[in-house]
């Protein structure tokens, strides 16, 4: 059975082609810039050949169809056997993949109250799936809040009065699938180190941290939603409230819902760009963009302090995610002055991103794992949806 | 020379007579319940003679008037030749202590756009000590915002769009005259700790830290208003901001307001109470005050983590404030299990409330200083009020 991966930005559709129980990837692709113009849509093989061909999605449904009418032509639609799409919020309801049956469906509907802006692309994906190769092909939701759901109750609550927290408004924390994936990884590469305490930052144009026990999440940075904890691309982070309600005296809810979450960060801070890449690129002749650049590590190395602090000490950190695996300067950033941590990064592995970046012998391990939330999708659709037709069988 | 202090909360005032270089005491006080009804006067004399009156004000003028009758019946309102007041907010502008010229009155009011509920019963008392003692007395402003005017930008930077920085909406920090006390009596007691890497707790029903690097602050946890930072009595600390927009769906800013500085933190979370001391004695029987305790200490905890990352590593850790002093069992709590930062408790002196709480031969000593912001102000005030009256000699 092959396994058709489905993965929803608010702008983009990543997916992916698996087989041998979502362990192999047949070919994996991304159509970008959907609602806008200029978008394309590219593939590439498990061989490395890629293609790139211009494609303009009106919407998260035209992209879907889009994708399945083009691995059509490639004769690969037909094998598809279940479709697996990563779903952002999975709120209180569920601690771990789910059938997208019509109960799970509303659910997920349901979520929208707490998650207005976050669920909508996935569910336009799945509804276009169910268009175009039927009902009888099971779908899968893999939540990205799910990893989360073993934290301590003092981890997930806010200091609000705790009707807020009955309603759901409650730490969820986020990039679940891939916290999942690295954490299979790491016991892959080094049970013991597994075993130990982590801490995980995922650090990409959405970036957060997590701090997890013998494999089990305790603690994360980001909230209720996905603009708390770290500095990131466009998003502030944990914020002073009284920020908030001193900038509601000039902006309505709607101007400073756009801020908080296209706005600041990286953008906001460097005036220029949310793209790391782009910002280190012009250190050295834009102070703004330092200004960003030094504002998102120290965030973020104050960040692995205080989960440091939640795990009573650390044994392994990871770096994942596109900053995370490629920008060795904000490794080195990030990790300078954290010695009486037990950190100390090695400048040439860090420099050639190599899978261990710390010295040996230190005794905190740093490691780099590419991410891979796609697999991680894949493996529980497999396992879903086998189930499934073993129980229709 | 006496000096009287003037610190006033949101419906409390306290105030002393000082003499001596602002060193010695002869009587202190406070006035309660503000604004409200069943207040009190209460003062005590440097021989511990205490007097307790009922006393109604009905603002923060009237509060002045009382304290400044009560000095002059007992015969010490003669001697007073300097007020000082405790200012809340002192912006951009204020980096030290100011004598109250009508230039610096106008710089405090000016302040008002960014901080509208912070500066105004200070004002109001500045007016009442004109009006009583008359405009040849010189008044003194001791900020809460000065000793963190030290802090690198990286650390006074939120991450949002960079006008706003320019605007002055950065992180100020607050508790500023308790974090100078603390500083000035390690620098007493251990000058070699003073000159190391410090972080101070300061835990009252308002509560912050503050990182301090050889005597100079570098990082602390309050931001732009006194509602970021830690859990408090009624505040809930920092917050992912999509908290604040989605409570925005069903309360408006005004309600919003309220609910960020007096209905969240600690009463929120227990439902009954702000009081620690309260709480703790229930913490056995009701767990919504033992949830409260937990995340209190919680939050407290991961933010030590923070800001010792931020120092690079920690040698000496205060606790000041109500809680701070006094809550043995707190001080446990945000302690237990950070032995990898070299913090390790004796139980025995940390329940007697010892001025060394730590054990013996820790890398990090643990003190217990009493809070005394009201001595900084006399400090401060003596200093300025000298030198203006040499200068008018």
């Amino acid at each position: 059975m092959r396994v058709l991966t489905i993965n929803c930005g608010s702008s983009t559709l990543k997916f992916g082609l698996f087989e041998s129980e979502g362990e192999r990837f047949l070919v994996r692709g991304a159509v970008d810039r959907i609602g806008g113009s200029g978008g394309n849509v590219e593939i590439y093989s498990e061989r490395g050949e890629k293609t790139v061909r211009p494609a303009s999605a009106g919407d998260h449904i035209w992209a879907a169809l889009l994708v399945m009418r083009q691995l059509d032509r490639c004769g690969l639609l037909d094998g598809v056997g279940a479709v697996g799409h990563r779903i952002v919020h999975g709120g209180a309801r569920f601690s771990g993949p789910a059938l997208l049956d019509p109960a799970a469906l509303k659910g997920i509907e349901a979520l929208g109250k707490l998650a207005p802006l976050h669920n909508r692309p996935a569910l336009a994906a799945i509804r276009a799936v169910r268009e175009a190769l039927g009902p009888e092909i099971p779908q899968v939701a893999a939540f990205d809040t799910a990893f989360h759901r073993t934290m301590p109750h003092v981890a997930r609550l806010f200091a609000l009065p705790r009707r807020f927290a009955d309603e759901g408004v409650v730490r969820y924390g986020f990039h679940g699938l891939s916290y999942e994936y690295v954490v299979g990884e790491l016991r892959r590469l080094d049970p013991e180190a597994a075993a130990g305490r982590v801490v995980i930052a995922h650090l990409g144009n959405g970036a957060s941290m997590a701090a997890v026990r013998e494999g089990v999440g305790v603690d994360t940075t980001m909230g209720f939603t996905p603009s708390g904890g770290l500095v990131m691309g466009t998003r502030p982070g944990d914020l002073d409230p009284g920020v908030i309600l001193h900038l509601l005296r000039s902006m309505d809810p709607g101007a400073l819902r756009e801020l908080v979450n296209r706005e600041s960060g990286l953008l906001g801070v460097s005036g220029t760009s949310a793209d790391m890449r782009d910002l280190l690129e012009r250190v050295a002749e834009d102070p703004r963009a330092a200004e960003a650049v030094a504002l998102f590590c120290y965030a973020a190395k104050k960040s692995l302090g205080s989960l440091a602090a939640a795990l009573g000490g650390l044994d392994t950190l990871v770096f994942t995610g596109g900053i995370g695996e490629h920008a060795s300067a904000v490794r080195w950033r990030i990790c300078e002055g954290l010695e009486f941590l037990g950190i100390r990064l090695d400048p040439e592995r860090n420099a050639q991103n190599a899978p261990v970046v710390s010295r040996d012998g230190e005794p905190v391990a740093v490691h780099v794992i590419p991410a891979d939330e796609d697999l991680t999708i894949a493996r529980h659709t497999y396992k879903l949806a086998r189930f499934t037709s073993q129980e229709g069988a």
